[in-house]
């Protein structure tokens, strides 16, 4: 699962973790390792991203009324103001049930391999489809959101903008499409890694270029890498030593839930750290609260490294030039209900 | 409590209701009994509003973080993007308890007279302290707020700059003017209903104007008048006839609880109409769905005139030209919890 050629490289390479390390050096192999998140959303593929779309999806993205309570939307745990995400260990959805895993960020989501914790939706147009209609999410029956939308008159129009070739656009699936190219603008470009990425050997402080060596000479970059920094592979839990039951619960086996394979067992997708000093708590648990911790965490279980406080300090400083610039998002006017409007569960 | 002056001037004035009613007429008339909307905020008598402190407001009022389970916000129930209220008859709060009364509107809740719907509370200032600590909704021990907001670093910096002249400003006192003076710019400008009071005659449709005659003659206007058609006055809830225990119930006496004066019994604030078509559903129980029932519903009980199907017809569509230009407001980026920050309830 894991693929260790990265590490073979830069340990025989360059010399990473010495003093002598050159500036140059660690931007080369960073430039290897990584990618800048672009400074404008991505296409999706088969989606087209119009402004009509963008701002249907927005509108979606921020209703409650896609829930059956009429008090949950995809904002409510996928929070721009948070990085992305809640503020939860585990979310809190309908009637107060808690989900199974911590919220991961919507930021950059567009760039990971697959979406939640277990791949199990393969991008962001699937991953929308979940929580409207997950029980202990948003609880919206699944043939009830159309019919909710239908009942709110000014989605006629948005949908008809939307998918203008469309004779009855209001669907579940029409509103997953714009939802997903809504979700492929909350990118955060510009962090100082990116333009580290870029050239700018100035935009990391010494302590973050030490961190980025150590993290990659560390074996940090083999799971965490590309232009999300993780989100493209999944790898075990535990790859040297299983977490306590708190951080990984024998109860939730991740991805072999999708897959069935016995060697899924406890493995996840690698979550981006994209963004990650704005999202505690950590982990698919949310049990960690301090990146610190998590970062030693880290070390322990899927490096068996122990690493020093010094080392934990480093990395952790690299990971805070992960914080790129947060989306500048106009809250929606969301079309009115009117007497006819499917009303909440009571 | 309900000031008869008003229906004297007009019923003796004016003829309305009548098809030779002079279009001049009419917008004098309401121009004595209403004022528009100003284009900017107005000022609060002892919280100036700084860039600086709005912003913090913003933050504030978009934080889940000032509740105990850090998911529910001043925003959840006050959605900007629903006519600055919930689409729900009585919010849901913390652990998915349910408010006591319908949400009453942010926007434009700076002209009324006082907040909530019994009044209690004199103005924003003193509002925003009540849901943040109240026991049903965002449920934060009163001593704990501030406690929150110390742990997050970014509060710091953002306190210390809105309230600069202040030792320790992060107080729970501070935060409610913050609030105050985000919510004071959340008026909504420019309705069809403004322009005509502005002098444009062809502001208001036909039907409109004769639902404005209508709305001064039969009486609504005694109570729903002013800057806001409403907020400015309290008036019991059955004038002439008592409605159903669904839109009365007995256990609520509204006012009553604030001044325990018999004569209070079953008084609320009379809500302003600004904006009514974006915030079904209506009444302090928000049992009424539908716009049209609950004109048909006041006209029965607080005039004791059964207004025709035409009637209420008209009164709802001038209620329509009381939709303003609705808040634009950029999703504020909030500071980052850290390791040391407190946490929601388990």
């Amino acid at each position: 699962m894991i693929r260790n050629t990265a590490i073979a490289l830069l340990c025989l390479g360059c010399g990473f973790g010495s003093a002598a390390l050159a500036q140059d050096d660690l931007m080369a192999a960073a430039q290897k390792k990584f990618q800048p998140i672009p400074m404008t959303p991505p296409d999706l593929p088969g989606n087209a991203a119009t402004p009509a779309k963008v701002e249907l999806g927005k509108m979606l993205y921020f209703d409650p009324r896609l829930s059956a309570s009429h008090a949950i939307s995809c904002s409510s745990c996928h929070n721009i103001g948070l990085g992305g995400a809640d503020a939860e260990p585990t979310s809190i959805g309908h009637r107060w049930q808690h989900g199974g895993r911590n919220a991961p960020t919507v930021l950059n989501a567009v760039f990971n391999t697959a979406q939640f914790w277990d791949g199990r939706a393969k991008d962001l147009e699937q991953q929308a489809g979940g929580p409207m209609v997950n029980p202990v999410e948003m609880a919206s029956p699944k043939a009830h959101v159309a019919e909710q939308l239908n009942g709110i008159p000014g989605y006629r129009d948005a949908f008809a903008k939307a998918f203008p070739d469309v004779p009855d656009p209001i669907t579940l699936a029409n509103a997953q499409k714009a939802i997903a190219v809504f979700e492929a603008t909350l990118i955060t470009p510009n962090a100082p890694f990116d333009r580290f990425l870029r050239g700018d050997a100035n935009a990391l402080s010494a302590q973050q270029k030490a961190g980025l060596a150590l993290f990659m000479h560390k074996g940090c970059a083999n799971c965490h890498n590309g232009i999300n920094v993780g989100g493209g592979m999944y790898a075990p839990f535990g790859v040297v030593e299983k977490p306590g039951a708190e951080l990984l619960p024998p109860n939730d086996k991740g991805r072999f839930m999708v897959t069935h394979t016995a060697s899924d067992e406890y493995v996840f997708k690698v979550p981006t750290l994209r963004n990650i000093a704005l999202t505690a708590p950590y982990f698919h648990t949310g049990k960690a609260w301090d990146l610190r911790q998590a970062v030693a965490v880290m070390g322990n279980v899927q490096l068996g490294a122990k690493l020093t406080d010094d080392e934990v300090g480093k990395i952790t400083a690299f990971l805070g030039s992960l914080t790129g610039e947060q989306p500048r998002v106009t809250y929606p006017i969301l079309p009115p209900s009117v007497g006819s409007t499917p009303r909440p569960e009571p």
